[in-house]
């Protein structure tokens, strides 16, 4: 029953040299990161099972599901034994991964460097004195902060307040966002008797009737709050009470991008003119914030341009909206950039940037003093963040800085894309709408249908790579900053050898 | 400027030698599991500046309050220098901590079982490959979970759902019984036409009109599903939109309780014909869930009889309404049970039991496979817990049942009860309402008033003890689980100490 189908990944290998060839020259013939950090990486996905999940890797999900929703499972992983770009499952498969525990991964399973950081004193400090961080905040707090993740803050951010998900970085950052509007009008200190007993009712005055406004297929968590904003599919929303805060359409781009530049002009000047009607229907002040991706990443991988971004932040600046981007998928190098927005060359930044995933921690920026409520224990929970999770923070974005990862990846991503568009010339029906040009490994296409997308990603895994999907019939790639150009030949030779079946 | 306070605080350790005697009788003279954990435990505390926080808190705090919102800090604490129930601030001082990061800390500061957990190999893994976990499970998962998180389980529970925070085990909790009642009526995977797309509006009826009701005072948490839950305090909701949920009357128990026990069942028998009323006044099925605090800690620590416990429990049979139990920050052994809803001695459980703060992890327990919902994908999120808090949970709960720390707590609760049943009769106007009566460590009282409260709480910590208040003008107890008599006698001279003047 068990193969190993090393031998044949291989031989994919060979059949790419000339792309191999290009890649090595493409970055500048620099030396591996991977190399450095991981000297036993493997150079290619080996297979023992007939397919991908194995018998151990269902057996042990089995019993898992006993205990645990788990029927999402793609596989079991072996975390011990995955290596860098390679995910190792329970059976011993390892496969490439770009799929990198949902876009999560930065440096690689088992990263050397983030091991010291783990193991640290103050890690283990962190982890067996969990502190109540804003009442109770530790001496050094302020320096891991300054060393990681604020050192890693996107351009006119000074501020961080630190959470634990995504959604709950974002649904903070909705806090601040209806405290600052309010406090605009009414003052931050005076509520009225009125306010403060209504309130107590979740009925206005004290509770706030101001909305926070999203786009269509747009996601930002799976809590209440952040669920009302997230568009992305019924799945995710059905049966949940959602507030009734306003939507408006994002851009569907055409591509290739230099055939439909007038199209592409029009569609995304078409959604500003509907932003701004869908805004003045609202009374002033209704709308307290807009939140938006700068690529709609589980809602399809849908890109707009840094014009459209540039209208969007007119626009709220008009309206007296705030902007808050949530680069929880995008952020932290993938793009090409540290942070995706900053492709945008906004003169005027927005007023937050949420973050997570990447950076194995959660939260958001500001730099807007009147962002922190004018009182304490208004934005406020018993934890505030956590220590341990701004330690592993700091060391990502240490080496992320020391290896020059963020560019790394955009010299990757542009070979990869490259590469990608030669394959799509190839095979037309089966990549379509490529995306990510200049955008690093944040690169996507479409399939013919969402079947056809499912049986890809199916197949691929087959073919020892383990990759994911978004939207309806999108593949998203999501490898980690220490994917380079034999990482991409390993993809691109699987991908080949799928899709000419 | 400096003065050294350890002189008065061992004199009135032995101004209380009496108590201590008692104290050590209460427990059976058993070998203290303070002191083998923590040999260099302090045995009173230490103040080495004027007051707390003292001039290097302070420094340290202003300039974490240039990057963090740190406006709620008591003080900077030095988390390498405390030593299990003795809390050591960025300036040296030591004191006794009875607020434990706000009732999270189980084991005291830097136990050394949990340094074993936090610097194992498992931990590295989990620290630094970060899974999401429903989609890439690792194969020690479920080991993980069944011999801490799960072995802990309230009885009739045999599942769990693992999250981040409080908030977030409560939100996952509602949506898990909105899906469970929508299913119950329409089927779980039969959504219609008009339900996909309303639902992208968040509009009904795709999106659900049920509610969740809470109870007056109770706190769930701060986002915004949890803080539309919320009735603590005004402060804690202003400005932030709420859905429109019902609340109920929750009961105003008179102490000392034997001495009111015709009006407490009448308060009770109020709140609970209150609650049906309430109940009866909605449509069949528009409360899909309530959810209610053992003791109501926030809010003021508000207990009620197991029998109103009871009543709730068949009154929500009754009308087909789910109960949640919030034990985030009742449970895991402080008072006197490992869950305090243990205490009601219900035949029937409730459906669902959250958890966090001690277990220094989060999520929530059911048992029925139905308030898992039938499709994949809609009970997630890209992490679905953290490995790293699993097993930080599971080395607490491991500590906990090997050393009998939930028993040693009731005996240790028994003892500082009657010693401040003692004060209570000596200082009836500043300690009233006292409460928690064979409930562990879990215990309060009431001030005569906001400021004589925050006055008290104040004084207590410059006589060494770090101490906190909920509610009002109430004084909460949160000890670790190895507060024995000796740390109860500290507690008991510094509070007499600072009642005396």
């Amino acid at each position: 029953m068990l193969r190993n189908v090393s031998r044949l990944a291989k031989r994919s290998v060979r059949g790419h040299a000339s792309a191999a060839h290009a890649g090595s020259s493409s970055t500048g013939g620099a030396v591996s990161v991977a190399a450095k950090y991981f000297p036993n990486e493997p150079k290619q996905p080996t297979l023992v099972t007939e397919s991908v999940p194995g018998p151990k890797s269902m057996a042990i999900n089995d019993h898992l599901g006993t205990v645990f929703d788990n029927r999402a499972a793609y596989f079991v992983t072996d975390f011990y034994n995955s290596v860098g770009n390679y995910i190792s499952d329970a059976d011993g498969n390892k496969l490439l991964d770009v799929y990198c525990q949902i876009s999560s991964i930065p440096l690689g399973y088992n990263n050397p460097e983030l091991f010291v950081a783990a193991t640290s004193p103050e890690m283990a400090s962190a982890l067996i004195n969990r502190p109540a961080l804003a009442c109770f905040p530790q001496a050094d707090y302020a320096k891991i902060l300054e060393d990681g993740i604020l050192a890693a803050a996107p351009p006119g951010m000074s501020k961080v307040w630190t959470a634990l998900s995504g959604s709950c970085a974002n649904e903070t950052a909705y806090k601040a966002a209806f405290m600052f509007q309010a406090a605009k009008s009414r003052g931050a200190m005076d509520f009225s008797d009125e306010e403060l007993q209504s309130v107590m009712l979740n009925k206005t005055p004290g509770a706030s009737d101001k909305t926070i406004l999203s786009f269509e297929k747009g996601f930002h968590g799976r809590l209440f709050g952040s669920l009302s904003t997230t568009r992305s599919k019924a799945i995710h929303k059905m049966d949940i009470p959602a507030f009734d805060w306003p939507v408006a359409p994002f851009p569907e781009l055409k591509y290739p991008l230099n055939e439909h530049v007038r199209e592409n002009a029009e569609e995304e000047a078409r959604c500003l003119a509907a932003f701004e009607e869908i805004v003045t229907s609202h009374p002033p002040g209704h709308i307290a914030a807009i939140i938006v991706e700068p690529v709609q990443s589980e809602g399809g991988d849908n890109h707009a341009s840094p014009e459209f971004f540039k209208g969007l932040r007119q626009l709220t600046r008009k309206h007296d909206i705030l902007m808050i981007v949530d680069e929880v998928q995008t952020g932290v190098g993938a793009s090409g950039k540290f942070w995706a927005h900053e492709h945008w060359n906004l003169q005027d930044p927005p007023d937050m940037v949420t973050f997570s995933k990447k950076f194995q921690a959660a939260g958001f920026y500001f730099s807007d003093p009147a962002l922190q409520p004018s009182q304490p224990y208004r934005q406020f929970n018993t934890w505030c963040g956590d220590p341990s999770k701004a330690i592993i923070a700091k060391a990502i974005y240490q080496e992320v800085e020391k290896n020059n990862l963020v560019e790394r990846t955009a010299q990757t991503g542009d070979y990869l894309y490259k590469q990608l568009q030669s394959l799509a010339t190839k095979y037309p029906n089966k990549i379509r709408n490529l995306r990510g040009e200049n955008f690093g490994t944040f690169i996507a296409w479409d399939c013919e249908s969402p079947t056809h997308r499912n049986e890809l990603l199916l197949k691929m895994r087959g073919a020892g790579v383990n990759i994911g999907g978004c939207g309806e019939r999108t593949v998203r790639l999501r490898p980690t900053l220490l994917f380079e150009a034999t990482h991409a030949n390993v993809l691109l030779n699987a991908l080949e050898q799928v899709l000419a079946n």
